[in-house]
């Protein structure tokens, strides 16, 4: 039964385990005794279950020998011996490796392998949420990191504060303060990996639960949140949606309501400013919070951006955001900007230490940002934004001119209006020809369907997902399965 | 009520937002109309709260004037009464800038600044669990994220698959079969960040929960695990500890048992090599699963290093392992090596995408690892903390001989037995003395004071944490906190 393990830790070469034992426990096989054979049956055996890979340098005999405690001899017999079997193979200079034909796992062992899980991609694909993947700065972006890796100081290096870094979080305050009309300050700011995951923070009672419900969300808003509530025991009713946004005055005794103010997703328009205010008399009236999601606040085309609205009162607004639309979702960043009395629940439910927001990225985007590299970043984006916005209003006008187009003003995405009924069979046409995209019904809350929540027919046409060269195709392909005009 | 916010998307300067609103809604305060007053005001107000920080560089007159569709001169007009105010500065060649008297933020606004939540740190700290922050490869680092960033294909930017990136679930099939026989392939492999974040993707509830309780634990260990657990509802048993190890014969009717075999948290011994094979067959038995916590198993100083119990049975084993304590827990990354069965599952608990790892710092392991930066960084890593381990031995043979020392044949850290009853005598001491240690009882189970279930007295010391020059300093200050001999 008895069982040892090897490494060499040699200089040169790489660490490596291997199996000694004169007879190997749970598998029963047993083989003669000696320090040679046993040497020889362990790396014969680490090379056929592919521990060992095709290629690998094995350590020098004196390395080797040094960590046994054995003779360099017996080392260099065994290698030999392998040699002549095959295994491993000997060449002047390059020391001696594991021949590239060993097999790499015995088949018995092997599992089938499966496909990855993201299919193969569609033709053309103008699914919602995700910022051109080619345009990412990685010039800029590298020069930040390695400025903030160079000057961090050692501590960064231990456990991280759970609020997030502190520089960020400065950077943060005053870049939110300028492009958002965020009123806050560092120590209400805590770092998080993506929206998700703050909703988790405030929401999941295995954290805590920060927050109870019922939560008020917009009648149409994506899928993955409403799920993830409901994973946390968070009743969620939906607010309707007409030409001015949410109608924040059917909030009643909810505690918390959840809106996208600058631009309602996925339907597009901005929440109306008396709306706004409403929210607030609401939240300040009944003890509520408002959370906020920035999710694409920095991409506003028109002349007049709409300001977070928790500026007009950072003690009832939970304000949201992340670099997932803005940078790329890559880079697991988020922020929320608290009211003073969530803070400490909040880092409560993230832990002691920072467990999750890789602390050096966290350096590198408050680098990004004070560089001004985020600001360039992010007008160059829109720039290209717009241009593709503007380009799929004129081909739709010329192709199809009865198709309503809403949610324009800003974002990533554009709602196309259908006829109504004609929703799923536009969505199928699409998937037919190639194009990936998806229906409001794919946004509806389960409970929307009632009276005062019309079922509206559209499609989300997501423009910021295809990488420039590939737009125009897609455009062309899109024109092609709308509905004829009447 | 209306409240319009102006954005200035000049080429120069940074992105600005001016609350333009003849009345400012919420807040009540109004004034006379005028564009050039309003413009005036909403600066004013803007850099009074703090939102225009001092020192930042305004728009130039012609950017702005377009952005709101005004004259050049009611901007040249409202900026050079905000420099006769007081509130601005114009220099020749650098443009208008926020004064820097400019008051940051109103008072009353002004949360109280609380202290960070970490506290002052101790003069030594001898805790345990964190690597020697001064010891990141950062050029090695930054030369693997350097060639990360600029080989990556486009659609690493964009959304990821939740089991990781391929690069670096193939990195770590190789690395682990070769340093910790543990045997696998990149399918079987999912990315997290770090051991906590793994431990809620296979027990939250709130995730789908993969696995249920109750669950095994050795009856020392991370009083942190324990309560993520108990947060989620899973039930843990302690099993007893002795000179071999957990006593795995104690399993009965569990579903699953977290171990740390290579090197047991806190105690420090390997589990013997018959339990090894032991938990196996109760596994196999009973349809239970092992989760083995390979949190130091890089860092051997003997020559017998202890290879994965999961090499045993890749069908029934969890391995779970991190770069908290071989790299820095800065980078927030962590593996999941899973049975087949539980692959599906884990990932519909990550989600559709990647919401947590970095995936840039993903691809940057990735190349640390295949360039072979990983195993020199580990075997540098080695030889300094086997040399404190040595010194600390040293230190203690000569000022406390009688003090028993376990757990050193690997790790960053040891236990220090000491006489029943004087534990927290010697902590209190060691606070005392600026020295920051625990106790073993931080790590007891709460259930643990049974019948069979003796209670040790000692203190855990990580050599680790300490930069090199402050060791020696730290080490004389724990000989001294210590009982004198019998």
């Amino acid at each position: 039964m008895a069982r040892s393990w090897v490494n060499s830790a040699e200089r040169i070469g790489a660490d490596l385990h291997l199996d000694l034992s004169e007879s190997s426990g749970v598998s029963g096989a047993s083989g003669p005794g000696g320090r040679r054979a046993a040497l020889t049956r362990g790396l014969r055996e680490a090379v056929r279950d592919g521990r060992l890979a095709p290629g690998t340098r094995l350590p020098p005999y004196r390395s080797l020998a040094a960590d046994l405690g054995i003779a360099r001899n017996t080392v260099a017999d065994a290698y030999a011996e392998l040699v002549a079997e095959g295994w491993l193979t000997a060449r002047q200079g390059s020391g001696t490796r594991v021949a590239e034909r060993a097999e790499p796992l015995r088949r018995a062992e092997r599992v089938p392998r499966k496909a990855p899980p993201r299919a193969r991609g569609p033709r053309h694909d103008l699914r919602q949420g995700t910022p051109d993947a080619s345009a990412f700065p990685r010039a800029a972006w590298l020069a930040s990191y390695r400025r903030a890796l160079q000057q961090a100081p050692n501590e960064v290096f231990g456990p991280g504060d759970p609020a997030g870094r502190i520089e960020l979080r400065e950077a943060l305050t005053e870049y939110l303060a300028r492009a958002r009309g965020v009123r806050t300050e560092p120590g209400r700011i805590v770092i998080c990996s993506g929206f998700a995951h703050a909703l988790r923070l405030l929401f999941s009672q295995e954290g805590g639960g920060v927050l109870r419900g019922p939560l008020a969300m917009e009648a149409y808003g994506l899928g993955f949140h409403r799920e993830l509530l409901a994973a946390a025991g968070v009743r969620t009713v939906p607010l309707p949606l007409d030409e001015d946004g949410a109608r924040v005055d059917r909030l009643a005794r909810e505690r918390a309501v959840l809106l996208t103010p600058a631009h309602q997703f996925p339907t597009g328009g901005p929440l109306h400013p008396e709306r706004r205010a409403a929210v607030i008399d609401w939240a300040r009236a009944r003890g509520g919070v408002v959370l906020e999601d920035d999710y694409d606040g920095e991409f506003r085309y028109d002349r007049k951006p709409v300001g977070a609205v928790q500026g007009l009162d950072p003690e009832r607004v939970i304000f949201i955001g992340s670099v997932s639309k803005s940078l790329s979702p890559a880079v697991r960043l988020g922020w929320m900007v608290l009211p003073e009395r969530f803070v400490g629940d909040v880092l409560a439910a993230k832990g002691e230490r920072e467990a999750w927001a890789s602390v050096l990225d966290q350096l590198s985007l408050a680098d990004f940002i004070v560089s001004g590299a985020y600001d360039r970043h992010v007008r160059r984006m829109r720039q290209r934004y717009r241009s593709r916005r503007d380009r799929l209003v004129s081909a739709l006008a010329a192709h199809a001119p009865d198709i309503e187009v809403t949610g324009v003003a800003a974002g990533l995405h554009a709602v196309l209006r259908l006829p109504p009924g004609s929703e799923r069979s536009v969505v199928k046409a699409a998937t037919w020809q190639g194009i990936a995209l998806e229906g409001l019904a794919e946004f509806r809350h389960p409970e929307a369907a009632e009276p005062g929540m019309p079922v509206r027919d559209g499609i989300v046409v997501g423009y910021a997902t295809p990488s420039e060269h590939a737009y125009g195709a897609a455009l062309e392909a899109l024109c092609g399965v709308l509905p004829p005009g009447p």
